[in-house]
């Protein structure tokens, strides 16, 4: 049995067409699948790669019809892309959305909800730094984590629907109040994100020969890094203002870390620096118990 | 022809024993490989993996044997295990070592230097984040950089000869002066290092019930940041000890950087934000240009 009757996609990127393959590959995620772009070259290339139904730009049209609407476009849009797709919706349908931050999704995508609307935030923890229909993968969502944030206008069927949907996206499921998302992401992956972008600024601002050769000798902790900050500026510029506060608040306080590090090197502290070593070992270790390194 | 008569890897561990695989794979490094650690367990381990013609704990028989001694141990064991190596050494044999900084372990090795023994600083600039005999690799320095930083005491016979030997590793090779490997490598490995250990403490001392959940929900951000950081805590201290000078400067220009992120970020300044961004893709985009990637 599917989930949903007509499952509309409003933005078929990495994430929306990674969560399209997968419905296509199994068949019991939705009956029918309508992906939706402002591009008609998008939607172009949604019906050569064959993930959809149909593919149009057509949105409201296009939601008139679905059972669930997915929202897969970038945080910084959401609120605009509810606002045209929320009134068209039929009545009993289901609203939901994949941003990597969700206060302020919320709050964007609020003002246009309807009482016979349930709205369901969702945040699949996957990704690469690849963007656009090409770069989905069926199965991009096994294995890790999509964290649910349910607020009062949830009703739960919708939230045992969606929960659904994702489990036969493979993934693993939790739920949370938005803000409690905010700040656990803030620092498992905006923080890092952030940083990583930093220093690639960082070894690009130094005098000209240098950089060449920071090129030239990228060792294996910087091309890490270099991996991390390759992801979509706009997304992420999105995402870090989207998400300002518990952000800021995870830098300050890796700040104050990396400023200790840095005074325990300066005063051959070896015993500091080593215990700092050993609490990253021990969090990799927790990780790979965890199947999540 | 092989390269060396006999060669003698004194620390068999991931870059040690690399070096061994790969020369018994191909048989033109040396004729002879002799692997000399400290535990009697680690020469057992290196016997039973049958990378070496001889496993030996005693260290100044194995060298006296040698035509060329390679150190493979930590950065700052390179003075105290040259003090011992370089009287027993065989005059006109050749001394390397494959530190991961360059200045002070020159500086360390220097005082027992002997005008009848040339040695070559080198660097080959790969890595896993595993130690120890069993971790090493036949391919790992294959189309890796390796860093050659000749001083006074290097003869062009012995510059040649260590060059034959990394180019048959697989390695790409360049030379440079040891205070700008060290420059280079603060910044392309030594600062990334750094903060990786930094953002997994920061994680770490958050309060409990968020700590358990950055272990549940780690995404990919800061999963590659904790490989990393799962790197072996006594190479990590002693380079960080070493290349104390290159690496706080880098700090402090990061801290600077990481410092205007966060002010942009609060200002919602978002041509800054993806300026910065867009650094970063150049920067992965040379290096995947570049192979490195
Ligand atoms: N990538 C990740 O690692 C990851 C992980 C979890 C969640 N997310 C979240 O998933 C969402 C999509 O990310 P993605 O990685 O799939 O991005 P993506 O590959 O760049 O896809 C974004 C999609 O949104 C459309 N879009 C962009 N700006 C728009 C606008 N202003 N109005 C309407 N549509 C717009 C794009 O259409 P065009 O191609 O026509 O511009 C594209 O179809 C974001 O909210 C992100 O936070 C991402
Ligand atoms: N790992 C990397 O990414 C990388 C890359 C390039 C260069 N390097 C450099 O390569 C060298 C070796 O690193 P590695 O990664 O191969 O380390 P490893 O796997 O831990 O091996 C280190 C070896 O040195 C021996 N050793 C440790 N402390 C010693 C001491 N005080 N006196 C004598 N021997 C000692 C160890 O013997 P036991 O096992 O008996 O303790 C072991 O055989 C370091 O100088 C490092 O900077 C490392």
């Amino acid at each position: 049995m599917p989930v949903f009757g007509t499952l509309v996609v409003v933005g078929p990127g990495l994430i929306g067409s990674s969560v399209l393959r997968r419905a296509k590959a199994r068949g019991d995620l939705a009956q029918r699948l309508i992906a939706v772009d402002s591009s008609e070259q998008v939607c172009a290339r949604v019906r050569e790669l064959g993930i959809a139904d149909e593919a149009t730009t057509d949105i409201t049209t296009a939601v008139a019809q679905a059972d669930c609407v997915m929202l897969c476009v970038p945080v910084g849009a959401m609120g605009a892309v509810a606002a045209t797709v929320v009134p068209a919706m039929k009545s009993g349908a289901v609203l939901t959305d994949v941003g990597s931050t969700k206060v302020s999704v919320i709050e964007a995508i609020t003002p246009s909800l309807r009482a016979d609307i349930a709205y369901v935030p969702a945040h699949p923890m996957a990704g690469t730094e690849f963007s656009g229909p090409d770069a989905g993968l069926a199965n991009l969502f096994e294995d890790r984590w999509c964290l649910l944030t349910p607020l009062a206008c949830t009703t739960a069927q919708s939230l045992h629907d969606i929960r659904s949907l994702w489990e036969r996206c493979g993934a693993r499921l939790r739920e949370m109040t938005p803000s409690h998302h905010d700040r656990v992401c803030a620092i498992v992956s905006h923080l890092p994100h952030l940083l990583a972008f930093t220093i690639c600024g960082t070894a690009d601002h130094l005098a000209a020969e240098t950089r060449s050769e920071v090129l030239d000798f990228a060792a294996s902790g910087f091309r890490d890094f270099t991996r991390i900050a390759a992801s979509d500026p706009i997304m992420w510029r999105d995402i870090f203002l989207a998400n300002k506060t518990a952000l800021l608040e995870m830098l300050g306080r890796f700040m104050e870390d990396a400023k200790a590090m840095g005074r325990a090197i300066e005063e051959d502290d070896t015993a500091y620096i080593v215990s700092r070593i050993e609490e990253g070992r021990a969090i990799r270790k927790s990780l790979q118990e965890n199947r999540q390194a």
